[in-house]
This record gives C-alpha cells, sequence and structure tokens, in this order.
C-alpha cells in the first residue's frame, strides 16, 4: 500500500532490485493482477509474503450481512493461503449505522473469531487483530489499543488469533511497552507494520500517514521492544500518504529503504 | 466555546432566558471583555461559572519556555478565582518540536503540577487535567486516557490536581468505565464536558465535535457513570464545530438545551 501506484510485477521488480526480502500484500492489487498469478509472481521472484490485508469488518447486526462477512473472510483465508503466507491481517470494524454500542460491537467481533479461527489454522493461517488508532473507532475499528486486541485474541489459541503491532496506530499508548511484551510472551505477534505519525491530519484522517522519520514515533524504541518480546518476523512498512502516492513509486520504493536503514536499522548515531 | 460567535452578554442573557444555571469560559473572550466585568455580568446574571478553560501547555524544554508557562498558569488560576470558579481545565501539551520522547513531556507536566498545585488551592481553585482523543498526542496533549490522567493526578491532593471527564476524548476506551469509578471514589472528577462523535473528522480535526444526539457516544451512559461514581458536578457542554459556529448563535444554543434535554437528561424512551 505503501506504493499503490506500481502494478505488481513493478513492486515485486523493485523490491528485488533493493535487496528486500519479502511483501505484504493487500486483496485488491492480488485480485485485479489474479490470484494464481500473484502468487506465482511473487514466488517466482523469490519473495515471501509476509501478509494479505485484510479480512475483518465483523461488527454488522443483520444475519445476512453477518453471514457475507463470514463468506468474504473465509474467501480471504483462502487467499492467504493460495499467496503462501501465514498472516491474514484484521481490521474487525466499527459501529453499525446508528449505533452506540461498543461492547455489543466488540462481542461480534468474537464471535466471528469463533468461527474463523479454526477455519484458517486449518488452512495454515493465523488471524492478526490489528488495533487500529481510535480515531477510526466509530468506523472502521472498534478495537483500539493493543491490550484490547490481546484480550480478544486470548480467548483463542495463539496458532488461530494474535494481533498486528503497527506504530501508527499504537505510539501513543502509555500501556504499549507492557502490552508488547504481554504480547510477545504469549507468541501472539503476528505482524509488525511501521508508519510514522505527523499532524496536522487530512479530512477524513485515512491518507495521513507519515513516512519513517518524519514524525512522532521513535522507531528504534518500537524495533527494540518487539525484539525484546521474542519477536523475529519481519518488518512491514504500510504508509497511507496522498503524497507519496502522487509520487513515482520507484523513488518512494528507494526511499522507503532508505528511512527504514536510517531510523530503524541503524543504532543511534 | 460551543457558541464562540455570540459575545459574552449575549451568551449570558441567552442561558439565563433558556434557565441554564451556568457557563464554563473561555480565557480569551474573557480578557476581550475584561475580567472584572466579565465577573461581574456573570454574577449579576445569578450564573454559576463552572470552569475556566484553560491552562497547561506544560512540556517546553526550554527553561524560558517553561518559566512563561507557568506564569501564564498562574495567571489563569488568578483568572478562575476572580470570576469565582473552582476549577481550571488544562491542556497538558504535546511534543516538543522534533521530540519522541512522550515519557519525558508527561514527567514535565508532573513536575508543572507539583509547582502549580498549591498555588492555585491557595486560591481556591483545583486543576482538572483533561485527557485529550489520542489523535491529539503529537501536538496538543500527550495525555490521552483517563487512567494516564488519573496516574499524574493521583500524585498530588485531590483539592489540588483532578481530571476532566469529556465525551468527545474518552468514548473509545474501553477502560472507561472503571477508570470513571477510580476518579470518582477519589473525588477527583472536576469536571464533565459532552461532546459527541461524528465522522467523517474534518482537516486538522479541532473543529468537527458533534451537536449531542448526533454522533456514536452514548451520553446516557456517561450521565449515568459519573453519577454511580458520585459525581454531583454540573455537566457543561463543549463543541468545537464550523458548522455550528457558522449558525445564528442563540439558535445553536436553543438546539444545544434540547439536545441535552432529549440525550443526557430524559430517561431512554
Amino acid at each position: 500500500m505503501t506504493t499503490k501506484q506500481l502494478p505488481l510485477p513493478e513492486l515485486v521488480k523493485g523490491l528485488v532490485d533493493l535487496g528486500v526480502p519479502g511483501v505484504g500484500l493487500w486483496r485488491e492489487p492480488v485480485a485485479e493482477f489474479g490470484l494464481a498469478e500473484s502468487a506465482a509472481l511473487v514466488a517466482d521472484a523469490g519473495l515471501t509474503v509476509t501478509s494479505l490485508c485484510r479480512g475483518g469488518f465483523f461488527t454488522a447486526v443483520e444475519p445476512a450481512e453477518r453471514a457475507a462477512a463470514l463468506a468474504d473472510n473465509r474467501a480471504a483465508v483462502d487467499e492467504a493461503a493460495a499467496l503462501g503466507t501465514d498472516t491474514l491481517v484484521l481490521v474487525s470494524g466499527g459501529l453499525p449505522a446508528g449505533s452506540r454500542d461498543l461492547p455489543g460491537a466488540r462481542e461480534r467481533i468474537a464471535d466471528a473469531l469463533a468461527e474463523l479461527g479454526p477455519y484458517a489454522a486449518e488452512r495454515g493461517v493465523r488471524l492478526a487483530i490489528e488495533p487500529l488508532h481510535p480515531m477510526y473507532a466509530a468506523d472502521r475499528c472498534v478495537v483500539s489499543t493493543l491490550a484490547q486486541a490481546l484480550d480478544l485474541a486470548e480467548r483463542f489459541p495463539a496458532e488461530q488469533v494474535g494481533v498486528v503491532v503497527d506504530t501508527y496506530h499504537l505510539w501513543w499508548d502509555d500501556r504499549v511497552a507492557e502490552q508488547i511484551e504481554r504480547a510477545g510472551q504469549g507468541g501472539r505477534i503476528h505482524c509488525f507494520q511501521l508508519a510514522d505519525w505527523v499532524t496536522p491530519l487530512p479530512a477524513g484522517v485515512l491518507t495521513g500517514r507519515g513516512q519513517i522519520g518524519d514524525g512522532a514515533v521513535d522507531m528504534r524504541w518500537f524495533r527494540d521492544a518487539v525484539a525484546a518480546a521474542g519477536y523475529r518476523g519481519p518488518v512491514e512498512v504500510e504508509i497511507f500518504n496522498d503524497g507519496l502516492w502522487a509520487r513515482d513509486g520507484r523513488q518512494v520504493l528507494t526511499e522507503t529503504v532508505d528511512r527504514y536503514r536510517e531510523h530503524v536499522l541503524a543504532p543511534v548515531a
């Protein structure tokens, strides 16, 4: 998504050229290029698919809507398996129109996980609940903190349900250190994503994530925290930013790798 | 602030006409009308000043900036005392430019409270830390949850430092029930404010608060939660909304009182 202007073959070539060993994919560009074709393209290039984004949107009340959401999530699990990734990222869903019932919405997420978890595990796919920043609680995701995501995930086996640690969503939380430790101890950090927090936020607050190093997030702190919690998996960079999307995609890819080296990999100067 | 288009005398007259017994004031319009004049205007109308907004912005690093912030906060305390209110609302401050040190910023807030708390208490004024929504953590307030505000406040006597419970900032938090109870038990709910959460958020996310009843917040739940926690103080409505500010101020005042009656006071139909 960081370089969504790049067609999949160009993205893959760009990553290979830069020595990046894996890629996190979104369902829409995969569907556009073709599922089997995408899987072959990435595998032939020697890249790992680190995660597929996204399932979720579990909070509907209407039975028909709920059934449709579950069917779509089963399809997402199948796609993840076909792509050879073990992780499906979940954006759990906001409040149904007109509802103010946060606890009810959260319970419906748990109900959906109970159905979807075994289905996913049978296909070698783990579900990863992504706590989204609280500014998305009404319209996207009623799971707003890592603690809350873990409260949900821990109702299920870790090989079925874990969490996403995304710096953009969690950086402000004074409990994030203890909760990363908790997630690591339970073997539940299924995905680790980076984006920086920059202000002012744009209207709609969806496409204003910052390039690594441009904002308020202490990237090395997060790197060290997940490492200390035992996480040894891939690090994804996931930036939604109108400015980045308007630029040359290869240039953005190169810049992102440079920023990663400078702000995440390199020790403090 | 809900009707900032109304000059202070018109606001006071409007509130009296509508039978509203108190008003929360901001420093800027008070300064414009004159401190003594404002105090006399409100007192002559028989209104209580429920709170003064705002002190804070404690997170600067530079000694000169810190001294200036403390001096300004002492002035705010004096103004609160002159207006006859016992509550000064604090917006604690964001990260200094270029800083990523959240724990450091939070400790500087505690340092400032230690200096300001006794000064305020001597003048009959309580400081009320307002946890702001996490979307303001970088640029306005590194205190983002009620739990965090209480962790800070509880380092000091309750007659010096308490908290603000504002629905707009706290509605998403799955810990808010337990934290309101904690705040009430400690006698630390110094202020209770209402605004609704509506989407999409406008650019800058400052002026998109919703009129009571228009959004995702369960107002009666909050009313009952603070009451169960022992709160018997005033209920303020504080809405920053470009749409409301563009309308006739008296009409907005009337609408706000109607909404308050419908969504806060009235039992569920």
